[in-house]
């Protein structure tokens, strides 16, 4: 049994070991096992050191039990542009190879002092900016990607090699691995956790994001960066009775026969469930927000790598170099266009949303595509984190090819655990009669 | 004459090395002469190296002069809450005290790649967050506070002690130095230059700012992080026929007679130079501007210092344990108004602006308080933190007390050269009719 540990989710990590069934020791041991098995296969790790990982779980099985934090033991899988103070942080870039610098990001300061188990880096691609893929494979079929940016994180979840990723989204950096690798990812509201020691792309765009294999494990991370809504969550939200939303956005004509299915699929489920599910349009005064997403990201990207192009131009990105020659000419009229329309339409797209228990849109155009060069398409997870809103990806079901296809439910702003609330007893119904299975 | 190199602007230092009549070292020397002379009654350093700054010195001028940078030999005193790779940085804060992170900022790569000469830490408050003063003093009365948070900066640009400051920004924390030091400061225009490496308070507020003793010294460092207008700002601004604004903006009924008086005579100078100037009102709309400021401050701040409360609760201030315990009880429904609320002010305030070469506005209430425990009041500057506007502060006037007070110039956002170039001609005439002269 010791040795399917690396299986359990983290929630029933705390349990156990809170029962002192198991140790920290025994489940990081089991974690390693499973990733020796698999990291020549899936390779989700920039950087992993077994010894380390044992000798931090030595250190947190010597806590006494009244000493312990709330995710005593659980272990996480760290994006690799996000800060450690004891791993080296690479960026997936020449430029920070060898130079990585050596402190705790916000983010880890508070999960490490909750007593996480930082397991190790996991891959990105360059910055996190870019669709060039890394190394990783998509764990359940290694001729396709695991997507990005964030694909360790979300590679490691979907492949038990760690019960809890941190990722970042600038497009649909967290909520597109999560449909490709089968598993839950949440981006929350934007600035609702701190992103500092996390590198920027787009200050008014990136978000960190979370995954599991669970939805419990995303809301006991959600307690430990005290992430909380005006009106506490339904302890047990009902599906039956609850109106819910399809909203198919203006990038609907790129959807893929997977995701179209899914989506079908979904409302039958929520609709057989008891649900109402209606058919919703997106406010089409705001149907540029993806070219508004873009001129802003190109904008505020010319100023995040300026430092990188001032001191190490050769080893950055055609793309990274040419947002700072802004090679797309962005007048500061069309940033500042794009940049406050973006702000007015939130308040109206929250209006919108918060007339239902959640609204379904698709996370991502398909499956997981074929080769590893590219991360795939963020087209229908933009305009959510232009508008800051929460996104869950909810795994379930699965396309032509067998790979999982997600759905994003999506909620206004600030009903991040409402929309984690609702999300959990709609995953239930999802993977139960989705038709996609986490292979053993 | 050597012994007075201190007192050269940038500029002119650059001349001089180009012109190869002075090495770096020579003028290193001179600054540090400077500040042993003046260290004790000003106290603006948290961290200063003379040994390290003369090595420095001396690696830059053995730089061939075909590969010096922009810079080269450039003195900067950097706010304690930028990283720096060789100097330790510690927010005015125990909990960083012993474990300062070794990094470059993004500001601070791109000003060593272009060859500036990096002097030291100047003093701030905890965290750049708070108003309870540091140690340091007025270079113009030791009695009195240089303001805050950037108080190392501008207390070292006011007292020649170096010719740029690096500061920031949240409420009034660049601009209210420069008012009270008798210097110039400029706020850019939000995200116009990176925050890599800057420690956040509030991600939509917090802008890095910079002091010199004259707007060329502005102007070189803006062209080091590519700070550009849609349009090139006129070589050579005319303030004769030029059309001014004087805005009192909803806070005018704190103003003391220093600022009054100054405001006062700005007008009639410019006036006597041959321009327009027009008494405008704020949109009475926004009245609730600076209770906005207040809101997404808080509810920023809340984010921003979990992880040291997390880690290090009984270190931090009881000012941002309330950020982070919400004891404003700010609910989320507030803090999406007012941040909504400010986004809709931005295109408003941006249109009001643009009707003038640049609108007249005070600075600080008054001359800079008695007594060093608080750094003043940021009443006038907050609502242009959170517009995102470009601010310039121009000395040249003096209060009762005989201690320099200065205005403000503001223009829409992306302004920021036309703003420097309008500035510059402003702030001859301020300087040479205003009254307040900086003493040797």
């Amino acid at each position: 049994m010791t040795s399917e540990l690396y299986r359990l989710s983290a929630t029933e990590v705390l349990q156990k070991t809170t029962a002192g069934e198991i140790s920290v020791q025994d489940y990081a041991a089991s974690l390693l096992q499973r990733i020796k098995a698999r990291d020549e296969a899936v390779e989700a790790w920039a950087y992993l050191d077994s010894a380390y990982v044992m000798e931090q779980a030595k250190a947190l099985d010597a806590i006494p039990a009244s000493e312990r934090g709330p995710l005593h033991g659980v272990a996480i899988g760290v994006k690799d542009v996000i800060l450690t103070k004891d791993m080296p942080t690479q960026f997936n870039s020449p430029v920070y190879t060898n130079n990585a610098p050596k402190i705790d990001a916000g983010s880890i300061m508070i999960l490490r002092k909750n007593g996480a188990l930082i397991l190790g880096k996991t891959t990105t691609t360059e910055f996190a900016a870019t669709t060039v893929g890394s190394k990783t494979k998509n764990p359940h079929d290694p001729g396709r990607t695991p997507g990005g940016s964030s694909s360790g994180s979300g590679a490691a979840v979907g492949d038990f090699q760690a019960p809890i990723g941190l990722g970042t989204q600038t497009g649909g950096s967290v909520i597109r691995p999560g449909s490709y690798n089968g598993i839950y990812a949440f981006k929350p509201t934007w600035n609702a956790v701190t992103r500092e020691g996390q590198k920027i792309y787009a200050l008014i765009l990136d978000t960190l994001g979370f995954y599991a294999r669970s939805v419990k494990d995303l809301e006991l991370i959600a307690d430990s960066f005290a992430i909380f809504d005006d009106v506490p969550a339904p302890a047990d939200f009902n599906v039956k009775g609850a109106k819910f939303a399809f909203l198919k956005t203006m990038v609907w004509p790129s959807v893929g026969p997977g995701t179209s299915a899914a989506l079908g699929k979904a409302v039958t489920l929520l609709r057989a469930h008891g649900a109402e599910v209606e058919e919703i349009s997106f406010p089409e005064h705001l149907n540029d927000l993806p070219a508004w997403h873009a001129t802003v990201l190109a904008a505020e990207g010319r100023v995040a790598f300026l430092p990188e192009y001032t001191t190490a131009k050769t080893q950055i990105s055609p793309q990274l170099v040419g947002h700072v020659e802004n090679s797309d000419k962005i007048t500061r009229k069309a940033q500042l266009e794009a940049f406050d329309k973006i702000s007015a339409a939130r308040p109206i797209v929250d209006e919108l949303l918060g007339k239902y228990a959640a609204v379904l849109t698709p996370s991502v155009p398909d499956e997981a595509p074929l080769g590893i060069q590219s991360t795939g398409s963020a087209a229908f997870c933009l305009i959510w984190t232009a508008l800051h809103t929460p996104v869950v990806n909810v795994p379930g079901f699965q396309g032509e090819n067998s790979m999982p296809v997600g759905i994003s439910l999506v909620a206004p702003r600030y009903h991040d655990r409402h929309l984690l609330s609702v999300s959990q007893k709609v995953g239930e119904i999802f993977e139960a009669e989705g038709g996609w299975r986490r292979s053993n």
